[in-house]
């Protein structure tokens, strides 16, 4: 066994109130007693894996090289969906195949995905319901004790991807309230007056920090998951805007 | 000091948001810096006995030999309940003696338990208030260090017990709203149309996963703490069932 | 690089849902994978500083020398509130200086500030959103990698403070509802029976500890973070006394 310590991170729907999360812990502390692991969350909601992708998204790329995600969030537990992993830039990925993983795709273009067929790093006789106890931890523990995903089964071409709207949207409410979208640096020009409209509501002030912002206004900021981020400083801009994840976004510009 | 990473457990009703956990951590690490923390939770209600014991019962036997498990929930903190160690397994738990290892005894009958009366592992001037900072992390810590059971005060066969209806009832409501049962494999013979009763409504539809079922069916199942659970896919059979924990529970068989 | 294990605690606003918990944890691994991460709270409520100041107070000190506590409750994340490392007691404190490090100040009577100006050790482009990530978590990992805050930028001598009432208050409510107030132990002379008001209700019965408390029993009690706290066994003082952090307190000796 080797004494690198590889992190392990954990992101969920589980919740932080029932036993799952001590129970998936206990399962790759098992394989390698030498991961460290992080909770990323495991606060997603029930079988939200459109939060789930975002989050991952938005917390990835801080890791270091190596890291093992797993993430968690899967409703056909049990059914004919595969277990997967991916391996993108310098990391791996395991968990359902259910486009839990569709932003890290879109993300890192050279990725690849291995469906795992191989049991003999899955806890014995896995449940039908929590294959993130019986399976994706002690995989992922397994991979960070030096098993390849190539061990693991074979290599597969057409991952399941979310199928989301193309249209500029909100992609995620954090919790004070500001609404990620999907909008990039390359689709606003700011020389041309850039207007952003949800719900009927104009946005025309950018700021480049939240404490520039006056008092109730409503603006856009670059949020630091990469995304435009409409605001308010102290407030919820969701609130105020009734907006709500999936919400389509007017960019008008002169 | 030796070098082997020994896990440590948390397991409490401090909540995630209070001061609690933290000084419990620094107590740990201060004693033992390279002790591995877990947190199973800390949302257990307060005061809430009896999920605390069933929480570690679902999720102790996953962490590897050696572990220690400290649960905290201690309605008596500061009064004549006594601390103690047990030793069940291959594993140690630390904790307040008021029932909260009760499972823990029943599924490992050669369990050893241990009153903690040395005081030389307790924090200086341990508070009245919060046992959990002042005598239970460091005296986890300690064993963690290869202090032994023994050394920390006098065998007793006395431990508290939780008292419990011996009739089938629901031991637990987990944050998908499943009903968690204490009916166990051998209560339930398959070939003889097995009905569950609660609340007056009949669940006759097995299923081996969640993905299995129809849309609104209340269905029994195998879960993964190896107790039978009714559920719903994808909404809550506790909410649908009017159930809570406690509700007892009929078995009907041919 | 050393093979010390340094801890590292958390402490923020960021709550447990989104992605900024894991974000702010791969940036202090991708510096040191050595560092023990110790969450303390991610849960302050959004923006209290107050809050903050006294989680980290009833925390700090039980962690062990040489710990770096990163916190980060930051509503003026981008503007011109200067970034600080403090040296106190035999720890690092890494955050921003809006006053969060106050009753540190207040404990630690030697305490030194630094100003960190020196960007080497920022995650490359910081954002004016994310300085929990983008300058917190890689600062306080490279002084766990032996980096010194006179590395950081100079000494300043007027760190903020929060500004509160010096009243007797209640400065905290935790969540078993206890009121921790701002009274210390040579403010009270048990012989001269004392008396405390709160919302004109009087509370002069003082306990060891909460099992000694008649049921429904308004009670002072010396509490585990050095304060004098007020409480109810098994229910919620602050809420009996319809007390909120602030409210101001009497305490009537003869």
């Amino acid at each position: 066994m080797t004494t690198k310590r590889v992190v392990i991170t954990l992101l969920t729907d589980f919740g932080n109130v029932d036993y799952f999360v001590g129970a998936v812990k206990g399962a790759v502390l098992s394989v390698n007693p030498n991961a460290v692991i992080a909770d990323i969350t495991h606060e997603i909601a029930p079988q939200d894996i459109e939060a789930a992708a975002f989050t991952l998204l938005a917390s990835y790329q801080t890791f270091p090289a190596g890291t093992i995600h797993v993430a968690v969030v899967d409703p056909g537990v049990g059914s004919a969906r595969r277990p997967i992993v991916v391996r993108a830039g310098d990391q791996l990925f395991v968990g359902p195949d259910n486009g839990i993983f569709t932003y890290i795709y879109d993300r890192e273009p050279s990725y690849q995905v291995f469906h795992i067929t191989s049991e003999k790093y899955f806890r014995p006789s896995p449940s039908t319901t929590f294959h993130g106890r019986d399976i994706f931890a002690p995989v992922g523990a397994a991979l960070s004790n030096g098993v390849r995903p190539e061990d693991l089964g074979p290599g597969i071409t057409d991952p399941v991807r979310l199928k989301y709207s193309e249209f500029l949207r909100i992609i995620q409410i954090d919790r004070f309230g500001n609404c990620i979208t999907n909008i990039t640096r390359d689709l606003i020009d700011p020389k041309r007056s850039p207007t952003i409209v949800i719900n009927r509501k104009e946005i025309r002030s950018f700021r480049e920090c939240y404490g520039d912002a006056s008092p109730n206004e409503l603006f856009a900021i670059w949020g630091s998951a990469g995304f435009l981020e409409i605001s308010i400083n102290g407030s919820s801009a969701a609130e105020v805007l009734r907006a709500k994840r999936g919400d389509t976004i007017l960019v008008r510009q002169d």
